[in-house]
């Protein structure tokens, strides 16, 4: 299989045509405008809706049916229930029992409680996966298995896709936790409560059809109602819908490596040094292990010096909650949960607000949070000397890890990445990314346990930094010290011509590219 | 000035061109379906917005000029501040002084605060107002004086207006009691505090622009965010933006009229020996003296009883917070606060809930809250023998009210109209209505102070009634009855031939049209 690619802005050579579409390749930061109309959706009608309110049916398979599931259609989900998911095999089991082929899955992120969708792929029943392949999945991607080609976007850059036409979603299925019969849905309630539904939003507004699931119906109305009734065609009542205790993911548990431990601590004092922890500044920091130890370093700070945050952004866990509910911050602005004390404190405390990709990271919208906040502490799998990142391979090529918000939260006012100079004696720090998905020009700087390089761009913060005791370092200098210890540079990935996945930049143009590894 | 009129499924005779445009006639109830998409509204992106997010501008000549005002636009408001508004006239000063012509109002409601208006309809500022005119330009447009021709939308049917791309707002003027320079901005704080700003959810989602004016800037986030800074333009801040205790109207106030007491007494006790008024049962009751009365008979019944609602639908005002505060019901769904009580409830109370056109009465959606109510209780200023209703005209035919969530509320699961059997020796019980609002086999009740009449279609509530203590009587026998005590029908209208306002049904099609009065 050849594929014609062109060469973007950032000098990668991309696929212009993706399973049969044309994308627009990369044309840099803030260059590409939209000058077309968001996605009409069908105008609906109170006619073919029952007057009552009452949309339930009896099983997954009816529900399908009614929504006129057929050959070719493409079908959604969210993963607020991360590895606790336990609604989409279900769907496809039903979809391959009806015997339909060819569908597309368009997950916010799929997890490895997912591998079950593998016999779906290979039977014909899914024809390509679009969104985040965790786990098994994203090996079988990268395999080149699949028989169409996957497409990555971060969480806003799925929103966009959605909003702009570029994504028609045919049928929406979103699991909710508390329901009512209308349609109206919480995630912040009921015995799988996960806390938000952000990342269904979108489906819900633009999909044809939307199924809720659910194992908590209620009595009208379901408040809050995250999602709208009003855009919901069908409810299906299971026995269980998720397993909310598998939110805590393996990326969702602080770190006990004393690098690591160190590395967030340089972060933490580097934001305090430059001056950017004052009062009401803001700060969003991931949920990788070393993102929590930062978040703990920093609030000991705010602690320390009397700083209150206006807003600190999550992906919420229990240390955040801390933070709220401690008053280190007015606001918790929330586009998932990543634990249970996350959940309780958004149903229970109304400065935990519940936020989307729409408010928080569509790019193709009149502004949005994320460039708002003063601090993005985000996580890489490689850095390049130009400060380039790269979030979903290694230097082994395999596709392993989803874009999530990363993207997105990058136009933050200062964007740094704690990480470690290697792993597994493979240097993190290299000559030029395997994928990119993020340019250097949104990257200021990069924290190692062996120094904090700052992007020569941002001679703001080189000057604030003069005469710190923190090891500012020369990212080429930090680069030969890990070759040196790493024995080299990383070895080429061994990847073969076939392009597996198409990495999409937060205005819907294509970045990059991963091929197949084994080739 | 002759307007080409067609017969409609309800024998009315209305235009099938309003302003140049064709717009279907009402083609029955649940008979007309929109086989179409929905407004597309411009992709925008963040390239084009400040990054730090501030969208303050200096004043509101300078939001609209970076919004392109010019010739011809329609520029929208909402009536959230009721006659309270202080901003929709500085809009149209402001327009004048910029030379502008010809635009289209599109207000959500226009009070007598709003006379000042007539100035820029005379000048050619404006050319027409598409919305309820309340007062001295409900005179101006009944005199005939306007250009063009007036459409009356329901508070739902405005949703489905812009929704449907019917009506497409040019700038949409959101006033707004909190903002932050993002543009997020909420109704239940600030020192204009007026409750909620549900009725500009449609006009920021679709709208070219969107200008917030506001007298309480305060540091993002603003929460809630009832409007989403995501969809806003421009911030303008002024000295005062509303008068929110002129949000209490006359409409708003108890009756102390002995027959319309008995009336609400008599519409209470009909809901109770009905068997409606059970546990977890829902009712809207409108802000109209006779309703606000009604809502009181019926909490001392359900106090009574012990029974409890499930939800409670206002426009808020003291008597429904205090049946919430009081946990006669579990929720109270509001679309309007109608005084600083239910203001106050809103910001401070979790189960008084902000709702908007768009899920509670928009027909274009998968279905509304308005059809899951169990009993709505509304006000009319003519009935006629088949329970045909009228709400915006009295016999006289002079355009004097707006639709408000009226035609949205009849598809409530039993339709009451309360109201006295004549006015000012007038029938209000007629043989036709002067305008056609509600067509008759929505509604369900007509209670006088001299009986109440039961829909014959209904035949499960006159079973019901069968025996009951209250006037039950046959609305001939109430019309004649009524007629002998007025010495007679009413005198027809005296008006022309020129139609000087469309009414619209909640489908958008035409269901009548209010002629010149005085020809």
């Amino acid at each position: 299989m050849t594929q014609n690619l062109t060469n973007n802005a950032a000098g990668r050579m991309v696929p212009s045509t993706i399973n049969g579409v044309k994308h627009p390749p990369f044309s840099g930061v803030g260059k590409y405008k939209p000058y077309r109309r968001k996605a009409a959706p069908l105008i609906p009608t109170c006619v073919d809706y029952p007057t009552d309110g009452n949309k339930v049916v009896s099983d997954l398979k009816t529900a399908l049916q009614k929504c006129g599931l057929k050959d070719g259609m493409t079908i959604s989900s969210h993963h607020h229930f991360r590895n606790g998911d336990l609604v989409a095999n279900q769907v496809f089991d039903t979809a391959a029992e009806l015997g339909v082929k060819d569908l597309r899955w368009f997950p916010s992120a799929s997890f490895p409680c997912h591998a079950p969708i593998i016999k779906h792929l290979d039977s014909g029943v899914i024809h390509h996966i679009e969104g985040s392949m965790n786990g098994p999945l994203g090996d079988y991607c990268s395999e080149g298995k699949m028989r169409g080609m996957a497409v990555l976007r971060s969480h806003g850059g799925r929103y966009q896709a959605i909003q702009d036409g570029e994504v028609h979603i045919d049928i929406a299925i979103i699991t909710a936790p508390t329901t009512d019969p209308f349609g109206n849905a919480t995630g912040d309630q009921g015995p799988s409560a996960c806390g938000l539904l952000g990342f269904a939003l979108a489906d819900s507004q633009y999909a044809d059809r939307v199924i809720i699931v659910t194992d908590n119906l209620i009595p009208f109305p379901c408040i809050p109602w995250q999602i709208h009734g009003n855009y919901v065609d069908c409810v299906v009542v299971l026995d269980k819908a998720g397993e909310p205790e598998k939110i805590v993911s393996g990326t969702t548990r602080i770190t006990k490596s004393p690098d690591r431990l160190l590395i967030a601590e340089y972060a933490a004092r580097f934001v305090a040094e430059a001056g950017i922890m004052q009062d009401n500044f803001s700060f969003q920091a991931g949920a990788g292990g070393t993102s929590l130890a930062f978040s703990i370093f920093l609030a000991d700070m705010m602690r320390e010096k009397g700083v209150k945050a206006r807003y600190v952004r999550g992906g919420s866990n229990k240390y955040l909650v801390e933070m709220l509910e401690e008053g280190l911050t007015d606001y918790l602005l929330d586009g998932q949960t990543f634990d249970l004390d996350g959940v309780r404190s958004m149903r229970e405390n109304p400065r935990h607000i519940n936020t989307s990709p729409f408010t928080s990271y569509n790019y193709h919208s009149k502004g949005n949070f994320a460039s708002l906040t003063d601090v993005a502490v985000l996580g890489a799998t490689e850095v390049d000397v130009n400060f380039n990142a790269n979030v979903v391979t290694h230097s082994d090529g395999k596709l392993l890890h989803g874009i999530g918000g990363w993207q997105n939260c990058l136009f933050g006012k200062c964007t740094m990445l704690p990480i470690p100079s290697f792993r597994d004696r493979i240097p993190v720090i290299v000559d030029e990314v395997t994928t990119l998905c993020g340019p250097g020009e949104l990257i200021d700087v990069i924290v190692t346990e062996r120094g904090i390089a700052i992007n020569p761009q941002r001679t703001d913060l080189i000057e604030k930094m003069r005469g710190s005791s923190l090891p500012i370092v020369n990212i080429h200098d930090l680069k030969a010290e890990v070759e040196d210890i790493c024995g080299g540079k990383p070895t080429p990935p061994n990847t073969g011509d076939k392009v597996v996945a198409a990495i999409k930049w937060v205005d819907g143009t294509v970045i990059d590219c991963v091929k197949q590894v084994g080739g």
